[in-house]
């Protein structure tokens, strides 16, 4: 068995890193704090002081990390993987970062003869705990091939989009989809609400036809029970949307609705909603019409 | 059996109205050209030669009418329903028009002691020969269910959604979904193949997590494929959404990824392409980025 390393001990990084330990795998681990350190070490992973020191001891390191300047640090900052990698070795981002970015982080890597894979989530915390991620993965086939007996013990849905970068695109495509579908079922169920229809019979009416999606069953029904407790929290979807919308003016491509979504995010952020679920973007939406879905 | 009535025998109005008459009423139609009523009549429907004269004979009229105006110059113009009907009769409304008129339409005509539900359906010309348009009703309880049977001939989902005009509220929150989820599935499917990843790849990646819609299966595959054959055509989604944003006016009601759908559709449109499926929507994104998605 590979040795593996395990950087970023957050709420996804340390339940995926105990599912590695629990397969068997001897871990080197580094996190900021040290709680979640102490809480693996207990459990038989190996504590390391920096990121330096796993790359020195694992062959594939594994990061989950909370976005792409902390990904550029942790990989080449001081003390940083790069620093404690030898020719062979891999890398396997599952942090959701920039795709154009993670392409140049790819390149460097394979400077040092270093082999990177990027394999966002999704799935969030619950997803993590129980090991049923859906992993989107970029990178060359044969090292995806090499990897993927690891991914299957952390998730289900494994899928290698394409190569370095495909990965982080297809989780960006993800999350436009998603908060333009809440965006979209908001605008409809106001509409409904608005104009004296009852916004839940409308969702029936609606489910069985072209409107259908996971998002109208699941966070239409959030916005008429007015239950925005998360589930996944506005403030990382701003975070993804942030993503789309930078790589869209770098890759010179316009996303109108991705743009609205956000503003739509931030509305809400601004009124203390940053904690919420991304369903309670209706809340914007409703703030304008002076009118509520539920 | 009831006497029944049609007005309006256009590509969903005559296969419509064949059902009814295959299943045995006696049905007086009307129509503005005379080729669809002739086509019935020759299997045994009785032609009107106005909409007054179709209300004086039927006890239960349907109107299958292209846009508002067209629905109330029949019911209340010169020669049309208003003049010919009688206390007790009921009008059912299956076109798709405005849900704020549609209210004052019922309130017209029941100072006259007549029924009125709006019926408005989705499922295009092949639910309409195929008989399985999902049908959303706004009315009374009482009128719905003495309808029902007939509407049970014409389609298969069928939800009483609630009083006048809550039919046409649900049809218009139906289709700002539709819009805005292939509007959504655009920007994702662009921004995927702009970062050149493969946007099968990404689609197929993303179907059995939170971004999956009927959408993103059949529109996506359809952008993907450049299948642009309709389908629903623009200049007819053109039309609903401006029922929704004519609405939202009156409603004191912002809807702004309805209004970008919006000039996306005129766009294309303006480009020649008003007779596309809708999801060639994608192509005014298209442009503005200078990529194409398949």
């Amino acid at each position: 068995m590979a040795t593996l390393g395990f950087i970023g001990l957050g709420i996804m990084g340390k339940p995926m890193a105990g599912h590695l330990l629990a397969a068997g795998h001897t871990l080197h681990v580094h996190n900021r704090s040290l709680g979640a350190v102490r809480e693996l070490g207990a459990k038989g992973a190996r504590g390391c002081a920096n990121a330096k020191e796993v790359a020195q001891q694992a062959d594939i390191i594994f990061l989950m990390l909370p976005d792409t300047p902390d990904v550029a640090l942790v990989l080449f900052g001081p003390d940083g993987v790069a620093e404690g990698l030898s020719p062979g070795k891999t890398v396997v981002d599952m942090s959701s970062i920039s795709p154009v970015e993670t392409k140049e982080f790819a390149l460097r890597l394979a400077e040092r003869k270093v082999e990177m894979l990027d394999a966002p989530v999704s799935g969030g915390q619950v997803g993590a705990e129980q090991a049923n991620l859906t992993i989107m993965v970029g990178g060359k086939e044969a090292v995806f091939q090499q990897v993927r007996p690891l991914f299957e013990t952390l998730g289900k849905n494994i899928t290698l989009v394409g190569g370095n970068g495909a990965g982080q695109t297809a989780k960006v495509a993800n999350q436009i989809i998603v908060a333009l579908t809440i965006e979209a079922v908001g605008e409809a169920l106001l509409f409904a609400a608005k104009a004296g229809a009852d916004p839940a019979k409308v969702r029936q009416a609606l489910m069985g036809g072209f409107a259908q999606s996971r998002i109208l069953e699941v966070h239409g029904e959030r916005m008429i029970k007015r239950t925005f407790n998360p589930g996944f929290r506005i403030r990382l979807h701003q975070k993804d949307l942030n993503l789309a919308l930078t790589a869209a003016r770098q890759l010179s491509l316009s996303l109108p609705n991705t743009a609205t979504a956000q503003e739509l995010f931030n509305a809400v952020a601004a009124d203390g909603g940053g904690e919420l679920d991304h369903s309670a973007m209706v809340q914007a939406l409703e703030r304008l019409a002076r009118h509520t879905v539920g």
